[in-house]
């Protein structure tokens, strides 16, 4: 579960609506780097001048009074702004220029496939740092408990032996038992049968009955949620997210030729990360929020993939395995990607985790695509871009074809989509120096905030205000010490026992 | 996660504190039976009356508004009440009678360790049955669709192959593997000894240092906080719960000898199961709650083990094995045992799971037991038992030390101790006829609801003034239609996307 704690005191100033956007604009579009400028402006007009500006100051104020209003205000907005904020993108999200062609992705590709390892002789040492990179003591956020709490969080990934993190043959085990109810009809002897019932991995040999589309969707998004997904959609399977080949260390390359079903649609979920550990990146502590989501994936994912078989339909549970997730989150209406590259949602930012479902089911209401201004916000912003430790996130003002650096090597980019492109190397370097994930473009992003209205509130004045109003959120961002990274003071809150209340009562 | 729906509307009436008290003062302790007298009582007085009683009724109206000045109003209370409310029972709430042996537990008495189904012939057709009930699509809330969600649930459990729920040898694998940093430092041959890293599944060499036993502790509820556990205290061990005896179906019984450490503490950590669901008890969305809470449960513990591992320290992760899960979480300050015999804690009530680790590490702050009414409450209340299916559950108004029943059988009642003691076999008998759990009990239970301060209020006023109270608010809580079971209602409004939010912004 994760924790709405800021662990800041914002003194409260009241400004009218009108006051506020008034005063939000500023005219950064003819500015050569928006980021310096706005950096300047910022400290020109200083803290007491920001403090001025009202409205967002005091939306800021984490109390339990502005929360109260907040309750109250957030229901009204939402009803007014709805329609104005989320709009359809009208075209195919991932179309390619023509004239490039399109690869599909190979596993092999991933490093976490251990593909790049086999490959190439020098990532085996950085992977092995990454892996084990010991820990120091001294070092606030690097120091054992830290590294534990990071380790142990991804460990129920391992322990589950799936597709993805499983290092032998059984990564292939893509076998859908089929039962027949008289296999049941038991006299205690078939205990192997009533383990594979109790363990739920057979396809139910009649399918469910449901009257409606409708219906269908809502039990299996209420299915989904029950079992820890925060978001759900579903969406018609594209098989150009789908890799072409997935990376088998026992016996090569495999393909869809071994995947005994025909998926038809996708069903992706996203999890919530600890927003509290999430402010200690890029430290052990942040990496216990994204292990644990992986964990959370993975238990989540199965439980799915059960669910719809005991329906009597197909399904194969995909973490970081089997196709790409964010175009399959984009297609199912669950957020827009970011300049970080990450799939940013409405409600958690990019502050999530991601996991799906693949099965033969299709007597479903699809979700669509949405919009709600984040590619403007991005252009502005790029608070991702300046704070990464790798500078592999680029500073290009607007999305582009091509990278701006070689991919000169076995790691994967594929141009011809009209995005920001990421140097992932430079970014899994990092990594290994880190001896652990990253995640500051996580917590630095201002969609990354807990689900408190006043963030909600400047979602959606920024959806229907893009440009200058974003340059001001993401100085206010600094201003009340979002995403700052290395934070010690974040790591301590983390660990503090303050306001937990682990009992319930204490 | 548990949502808090209840779907009703309630009118809003406003009294002021001292009035409600006055209206609440029925004397219903010379009344022989306090349950069929109030109902009565209730009958008399008529709903319109009931609401007249005005501030009880008032707190149970569920919107926006009232919950907006309850979440001020409960702030203020917690100050002015928690040190009337929480007291220490100050003695072992697991007192033996002087003259009854006291019998450690046998796993082989527990049924889902199979160890009746191997002694006792007559139950291996209900255990079929009840793993295999089949289903009817007419019938709301016994639906294929119902029942894949209850199975899908607990998946989680049996594909972890952990000491519960695994028949065969790895059941005992309580393997605890040791690793030295150099083992790591590692040409990329080793890949077994890098999964067993990102398995996890060893000690660290070396133990991480902590300056105070708080410290340690924070430490602790932290992690299993971050890891899903939603209470967490700690105790330490007490062989009086721990199994004097495993079930092992390979190898016969097994015992304490098989571990290779003696444990010293026990972290205890309970887990919210989702109210929507245990709503429609006692049908199968009932036990997709339960499901769900056991996969969580597997999830936690195996994660908090790997921590302690990753810490320098044993650790076996512990669900409905090892040892007893309840009296632990009494011992750890978690809550108190009601008439049903199970936990009811202060924030979630009895609608929790349990899972525990035993570690070796004990440089902690141990928690205390706690009482905060329950004992006085479970007297009048009688819910539980009026609703039982099975009338598993004595109607005695106080605890005795002898069950009212004869038990017969490889059944396990340890006589000696004040409890209420209900009949295992009858209420296992339900199951089979319900082809699934029951947790009706849980459901009706007034304890049972979400976290309302509404209903934290009750509590405490409840806390406050043992006795008329609770038959007062036994009733309201009928009358506001809480703890129906059999309610298709239930079954629907789970179901139902009304108010989900599944992609975050409709």
């Amino acid at each position: 579960m994760a924790l709405n704690l800021t662990g800041k005191k914002i003194p409260k100033l009241h400004l009218r609506f009108d006051q506020m956007i008034e005063l939000t604009s500023l005219d950064v579009n003819k500015m050569k780097s928006p980021t310096k400028t706005i950096h300047k402006k910022a400290g020109k007009l200083g803290r007491r001048d920001f403090f001025k500006l009202g409205a967002l100051g005091a939306a800021l104020g984490v109390t339990g009074a502005s929360q109260v209003a907040g309750n109250a205000a957030s229901k009204a907005l939402d009803k007014a702004t709805d329609d104005t904020v989320f709009k359809s993108p009208g075209h195919d999200p991932f179309e390619l220029k023509p004239g490039y062609p399109y690869r599909r992705f190979d596993e092999i590709n991933t490093f976490q496939s251990t593909g790049p390892m086999r490959r190439d002789a020098k990532v085996i040492p950085k992977m092995v740092k990454f892996i084990w990179p010991g820990f120091d003591n001294d070092q606030v956020g690097y120091r054992q408990v830290d590294w534990a709490l990071s380790k142990a969080g991804q460990s129920l990934k391992f322990k589950m032996k799936t597709l993805e993190g499983k290092w032998d043959q059984e990564r292939f085990d893509f076998t859908m038992l089929d039962l027949k109810p008289t296999d049941m009809e038991d006299d205690g002897k078939k205990k192997p049968d009533i383990l594979k019932i109790l363990e739920g991995n057979y396809v139910y040999p009649e399918k469910a009955p449901f009257k409606t589309k409708q219906e269908a969707t809502d039990a299996i998004k209420r299915a989904a949620r029950l079992y820890g997904a925060d978001l759900v959609g579903i969406t018609p399977r594209d098989e150009r997210f789908d890799y072409q080949a997935f990376f088998d260390p026992k016996n090569g390359r495999r393909n869809w030729k071994d995947v005994p079903f025909e998926p038809k649609s996708v069903i992706v979920m996203a999890f919530e990360m600890d927003y509290e550990a999430m402010t200690a990146a890029p430290t052990h502590v942040a990496d216990g929020a994204t292990g644990d989501g992986y964990s959370q994936m993975h238990k989540t994912s199965y439980q799915m993939a059960v669910f719809m078989k005991c329906l009597g339909y197909q399904a194969i549970p995909s973490n970081n395995d089997v196709g790409l997730s964010i175009p399959y989150a984009v297609k199912a209406g669950l957020g827009e990607v970011g300049r970080h590259g990450l799939l940013i949602t409405y409600k958690y930012g990019p502050r999530i985790r991601l996991a799906k479902i693949y099965t033969d089911f299709d007597f479903v209401e699809y979700d669509k695509p949405i919009e709600f201004g984040v590619q403007e916000f991005c252009k502005r912003c790029m608070r991702c871009a300046d704070v990464c430790p790798s500078n592999a996130i680029t500073k290009a003002i607007n999305p582009t074809y091509e990278p701006e650096f070689q991919d000169e090597s076995n790691w994967f980019v594929n141009p011809g989509f009209k995005k920001y492109y990421n140097n992932l190397k430079k970014c899994f370097d990092f990594w290994v120096e880190n001896g652990n994930g990253c995640s500051s473009c996580i917590s630095v992003c201002p969609y990354n905030k807990p689900d408190f209205w006043h963030h909600r509130l400047v979602d959606k004045i920024s959806a229907m205000l893009p440009g200058p109003v974003h340059s001001f959120m993401r100085e206010m961002d600094k201003i009340f010490g979002y995403g700052n990274t290395y934070d010690e003071g974040a790591v301590k809150r983390f660990w503090s026992s303050k306001n937990k209340k682990y009992l319930g009562y204490k």
